[in-house]
C-alpha cells in the first residue's frame, strides 16, 4: 500500500436493508409478508423466531437499554468490533432510523465494510462473531435500544481499528 | 356474588407505568438515571441487564415480531393469560404507548386486575406464570412490537376469562 493510500479516504455507499444482502452478517427481525400466526382471537400476528440467538457455553440471555448519541452522515468509520462469545440483536424503542455496518472476516480481520439504513419496524441481530460498527442512531437526540447480548464470563469484545478511515455516505 | 355483580361492569383507572408498581410483576426495560457503564467513547450508555429472563429446563430464548391491531379506551378486559414455562419482553418498535394489564394471583386463579400506561422508551418483561393482558397498544394502525420469550416444548399457555369483565379506562 503506498503511502498516497493511508492517508485517503474510503467511501463507502449505503444501501438498503433487506433479509438477502444481510444474511452473511445477520438477522433482521422484522414482520414479515405473513405472520406466523395468529394470536389473541386474531388481533395479532406472530412472526416468529427470527434471530439466531447465540449465548455459548456458560453465559446467558440478557436484555439492556443503550441510550445512545446520535451521529450524523457523512460518518467517519475508524472501528468495528465483535463478539466472539454470542450473538447481539438490537431493537430500537422508537421508528427512527440507524445505520447497520457490517464487515466479512478475512483471516482475522475486517474485510469489505458495508452499511445499511434501517425502516421503521426494523431490528437486526448480529451473527456470534460478526464484525459490525458500533451503535449508531442518526434521528437528532438521545436514542434508545433494548438490546439482547451475552452476559456472562470471559472476553466478548474484539475491537478492529482501521489504519484508513471510512466515510460513509 | 349475586346476580346483579355478574351483569355490572368492573373498572379499572390506568395507572403511570413505574417499576415500584410494577416489581410485583415483572421489570421494565427503560433507561434509568444513570447508564450501569459508558461504551463507544463515551457516545452510548449501557443499562445493563434490565430483566429477570427464565426459559425454564428444554427452552431457549427467542425474538419474534407481534404485529398488532391497535385498541381504543374504554376497554372491555374478559381476559388474562400466563405462561408457565417461561418470561415474555413487550419491545415496542415504536414510541407509541400500549396499555399493560397485570393480576395478582390468588389460589391459580388472576386477582385485582391493574392497567399501566407506557412512556416512549419503556418496554417490559412479564415474570414467568405472571397473569397478563394480551398486547393492547393504543396508536392507530398496526403496532410492531419485538418479543422476548420461550420457544421449546410444553404447554406455555394458561388463560382466564372472567366470568364479569372489567372496563378500563
Amino acid at each position: 500500500m503506498t503511502e498516497a493510500s493511508h492517508t485517503m479516504t474510503r467511501k463507502i455507499e449505503i444501501e438498503p436493508l433487506t433479509p438477502e444482502a444481510f444474511a452473511p452478517f445477520g438477522d433482521i427481525i422484522q414482520a414479515g409478508e405473513n405472520p406466523t400466526m395468529m394470536i389473541n382471537q386474531g388481533k395479532c400476528g406472530r412472526h416468529h423466531d427470527l434471530a439466531r440467538l447465540d449465548f455459548s457455553d456458560g453465559g446467558r440471555a440478557a436484555i439492556s437499554v443503550f441510550e445512545c448519541q446520535n451521529y450524523t452522515l457523512p460518518m467517519k468509520l475508524e472501528l468495528v468490533e465483535r463478539h466472539p462469545l454470542g450473538s447481539q440483536a438490537f431493537l430500537p424503542l422508537s421508528e427512527n432510523p440507524f445505520l447497520v455496518v457490517v464487515a466479512e472476516d478475512a483471516d482475522g480481520r475486517p474485510l469489505k465494510p458495508r452499511a445499511f439504513m434501517t425502516q421503521p419496524g426494523q431490528g437486526v441481530n448480529y451473527h456470534r462473531g460478526t464484525w459490525h460498527g458500533v451503535l449508531t442512531p442518526l434521528a437528532e437526540g438521545p436514542q434508545y435500544f433494548a438490546v439482547v447480548d451475552r452476559v456472562g464470563d470471559g472476553n466478548n469484545l474484539e475491537e478492529h481499528w482501521f489504519d484508513t478511515p471510512y466515510e460513509v455516505s
